[in-house]
């Protein structure tokens, strides 16, 4: 009988830094889509837009005025899912009905003044200046808060309500879930080997080169082993570090090419304004031992075949278990292939 | 200083049925959306369609005829995400990279020949045939596989490739995540308390009343109290039962009445079709010990505000932890509000 055949036979692969599984269906690629099509995302925006809320110099929903900032512009975001005070939740919960206080706060992060540019589309320097926004609020907040969650929502696909290149950070007073979980599995990680998970995966991967995407002097992009998005990719640096404000200055100028010359492989796979969700995870902020954790950064692109079909993580998936149409290994194959300038820039 | 209220302030409500926590966050409602509108799904379509892959007496994908059936119709996927068999996967692993077998098979269910009838359009025997299919293909697959996954995609928002009205069956040799994790915490909750964690639920959730949606004689509909999608509801049975082939002919018949109502009711909500996804989980086909499992059925439905506004669950609920924008009080409020006879009905 046949041999195990990873891009052919249904599989499951596991996840060390969260813990979970994720089914792979290599030969599902196949199938003929009759699904939801997509607005492909490819209108050039101009660089100002007088009715924009993040635009310099213009109006936001509060009726505050933006600065004419020239770099990133952060501010409190308007429309916070947290608040920094809130009375405690009651000390008597039946075990059915068990509530958490969540006070916390959110804060916008404008990238640049250009409307119409993101992140690929930014100068090395402008995506520098996001790097270090992401580095200083983190050290700030990290003051205050265990958790510093940054991210970024790319594209209307991805729930982003106003298309001006921007991200987000929200500080909480608990670690979320699935911070939780990396910091559980990292630990028992470090415990069991001695050493960082993720410092062990990236030297791993830099040798195999088969999950590689981009690979700078000091950062490391790859189609993890067990991604559940089609596309998704792990941002690992090659060297040791636990949270973002660690980060010196070479290590932030090499971090935006990389970021660079990722997102424009994005853009450049469907010649598209690639949709995703991005966030950094670090170590908490919450004065236990670090030497577990390795900082990183996750990309969860939902595109799978072209600019307006992507992967409904729906029925089984919600219910049961990732599951994905082509390995990562493919994915990594097709990201890799690209070319790491723009588009729009070539 | 003020008091905690729950319908006020950010809080986070712990889920006791998969060991997660969700971010409550109901002043957020107010926010104005300026992102992306789907595309609401009110058009009714014909009984029978001649272009339809699940339509009686057509061709499918793979170019065999459907029969000419009158009630449900079962066939196996003829793009399956896993196959019955496969290889082995290689015994020796790396750490870093684990694989598992992943043997199953998958069938879709039609629900009905009729092309436009969803099913809180069906008449109560037409429900009724649907329920006994799950049973009747749990039954059989379960004899098999440790886990049967009988779900439903509803709705192009949802995934769903063919408007037809129909379901699936994914049944895998391995219990898949939420599954393991419900599992997991269901044996603990029955070690400690020496009952069922459901059954104690559907009992407490009809005393209180506040959360329920639906209630027949022998079934109960409620927004959890840790419900992650905006109108989520867990559809109880209000006696023990572990397994969808256990249900006898009069709880058949009174689910196929819960069912008609709370979809009836989704679909009021908006006066569209309102999409979702269900699925039933019951206690693995595994040999072990059922008693601390109760069967239920999960709904996520993501529309929000309208039927074109969505939730977008992305950047922090994908990186850190699921947030919502109204309690699960105000959404099942919203819900037992409504009538429970369909709006093209009535
Ligand atoms: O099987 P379908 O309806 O073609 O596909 C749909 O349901 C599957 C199971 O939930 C998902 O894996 C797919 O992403 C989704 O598009
Ligand atoms: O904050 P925004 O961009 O208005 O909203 C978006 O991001 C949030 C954080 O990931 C999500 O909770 C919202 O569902 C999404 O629409």
């Amino acid at each position: 009988h046949a041999l195990f055949d990873v891009s052919e036979h249904s599989h499951r692969r596991y996840n060390p830094l969260n813990g979970e599984w994720v089914l792979v269906s290599p030969h599902r690629a196949k199938r003929p889509w009759q699904g939801q099509q997509e607005q492909p995302d490819n209108v050039l925006l101009p660089a100002h837009d007088p009715n924009c809320f993040l635009c310099a110099g213009n109006l936001r929903v509060n009726g505050e005025r933006n600065p004419d900032y020239t770099g990133t512009f952060v501010f409190t975001n308007d429309f916070a899912a947290m608040m920094p005070q809130a009375p405690n939740v009651p000390p008597d919960q039946e075990a059915l009905f068990r509530v958490g206080n969540a006070r916390g706060t959110s804060r916008v992060i404008c990238f640049s003044p250009d409307h119409g540019k993101t992140l690929p589309e930014l100068p090395l320097g402008a995506i520098a200046g996001v790097i270090d926004s992401w580095c200083a609020e983190s050290a700030t907040l990290g003051a205050q808060y265990p958790w510093v969650q940054v991210f970024e929502n790319k594209g209307a696909l991805m729930g982003c309500s106003n298309p001006h290149p921007h991200g987000q950070i929200w500080a909480t007073e608990f670690i979320p879930n699935e911070a939780a979980a990396e910091d559980r599995q990292q630990r028992a990680w470090h415990q069991q080997q001695g050493r960082a998970l993720l410092l062990d995966l990236a030297e791993r991967e830099a040798d195999l080169g088969e999950r590689v995407v981009v690979q700078t002097a000091h950062w490391l992009a790859i189609v993890p082993f067990w991604a559940t998005w089609p596309f998704e990719t792990l941002l690992l640096p090659r060297f040791a570090v636990q949270q973002l404000p660690q980060l010196n200055a070479l290590q932030r100028t090499d971090l935006a090419l990389a970021i660079k010359q990722l997102t424009s492989r994005y853009d450049n796979l469907f010649q598209c304004s690639f949709p995703y969700s991005m966030g950094w995870h670090g170590a908490p902020f919450d004065g236990r031992d670090t030497a577990p954790w390795q900082l990183h950064a996750h990309f969860y692109p939902p595109l799978l075949r072209s600019a307006s079909v992507r992967k409904f993580m729906v029925g089984f998936e919600m219910l049961a278990e990732a599951q994905r149409d082509l390995t990562p290994e493919q994915a990594a194959l097709q990201l890799r292939g690209l070319s790491d300038i723009h588009y729009r820039e070539a």
